[in-house]
């Protein structure tokens, strides 16, 4: 059986682990607030999301050397002020920083720590995000995800779903990917690990992009798992 | 006051958190017995661990590219095993890595994880030693050594007391070096971290090389903070 050979579980974070758009639009609302702005704050977090892979694929396809994900939140942040009719250079540095670092302030899903806490008697768990080093620490140490190590971009200076990102942390850990699963709420990511070798674990996150999402509500391929939470996934992995 | 304006305590691991000459010598004795060979547990684990300095110094004199602390730990292996009357063909190659991997299995002093526990509610802990991250994890996760994540010199490609082990580390956590804290058994790891503007704790562990060991009994610096041992740094630090 393909779990009995798995000695790693490779997490995707900023939606299947945590609840990036409550998060964003939690302390985006206090800062519209204080910018006299009424926009809604679920909008400010899409639309502060929407430039998200457009910058990371700047570094993806060569054009731009590798810079943590900090850097381009910030750069992203400072972009959408104007479609909110605020100036940046109305802004304060220390404020627009003090918002960037919402991203390290996100909150985990009901079931994720329970279920990360009961996979990692088992297995090597550790992020396999976008988000840099220290990103990750802040948001795990707020939260209490229980990783092992923090992995990611920031070890192979360049993001998913380039296949270094995911041979890279093979690498890193000293196993064939095959020992190896990638657990994710986008089929694309999933779709870049098998293609690299790795097993696949679907958790689906309806609510990710809020109540009317379309996207990635099920399974695209005939994923080596598919689990309803990451208990669930626990459940079927016999952790 | 100093202990204020730290935020992050990065940890030497070998001698300073685990026990490395036993643990060794605990996995050296099987060997040993196994080929016949009746000399001391510790003077093998004392050999291997003499070897560790020069096959560093090759790295960080730019001699040869960055390997991981695994690959020279195996090189060293093999090549003390003739002074034990050993010859290396004789020795099948998966006993070779199984022997190699008690680098990852190594015991914590006994104050170490209670020590951690209570310093990590306060600052963000984790190792910056020259092991590579699969050996921190595998070790970590044996021991209970609840790091925040796992750093060193894997990330940054070089080994202590290369000052970019230190600033690069400073620099993945998004720190001033003033804002972090070495914690060493080893005054010359202390100097180096000091040197690039990290502040300093030293811990003395006067039986790491064995009953008679006579370097790092005492602080050779007037260093930050001088404690017995992890948990009376934690006393000291008010965490």
């Amino acid at each position: 059986m393909t779990r009995r050979t798995i000695e790693a579980l490779l997490f995707d974070v900023f939606g299947t682990v945590v609840d990036w758009r409550s998060g964003i639009a939690r302390e985006a609302a206090s800062f519209l607030g204080r910018h006299q702005c009424g926009a809604d704050p679920n909008a400010f977090a899409d639309a502060w999301r929407r430039r998200y892979a457009p910058a990371m694929e700047e570094v993806r396809a060569g054009r731009r050397g590798y810079v943590r994900l900090d850097v381009l939140h910030r750069e992203n942040l400072l972009a959408i002020l104007p479609d909110f009719g605020i100036d940046p250079k109305n802004v304060p540095d220390h404020e627009i920083d003090e918002l960037n670092l919402a991203w390290h302030r996100l909150d985990p899903w009901p079931d994720t720590v329970a279920g990360l806490t009961r996979l990692k008697a088992r297995f090597i768990i550790a992020p396999l995000s976008n988000g840099n080093i220290r990103l990750m620490l802040d948001m795990a140490k707020r939260a209490g995800l229980p990783w092992d190590a923090i992995l990611g971009a920031e070890l192979v200076k360049t993001y998913k779903p380039r296949p270094e990102a995911y041979l890279g942390t093979a690498d890193i850990l000293g196993l064939p990917p095959s020992q190896i699963c990638m657990v994710a709420a986008h089929n694309g990511d999933l779709a870049a690990a098998r293609a690299c070798g790795l097993r696949t674990a679907f958790i689906p996150r309806p609510t990710e992009h809020g109540a009317g999402q379309t996207t990635d509500l099920h399974p695209a391929e005939d994923w080596d798992f598919v689990a309803a939470d990451i208990c669930a996934l626990a459940e079927q992995l016999g952790a």
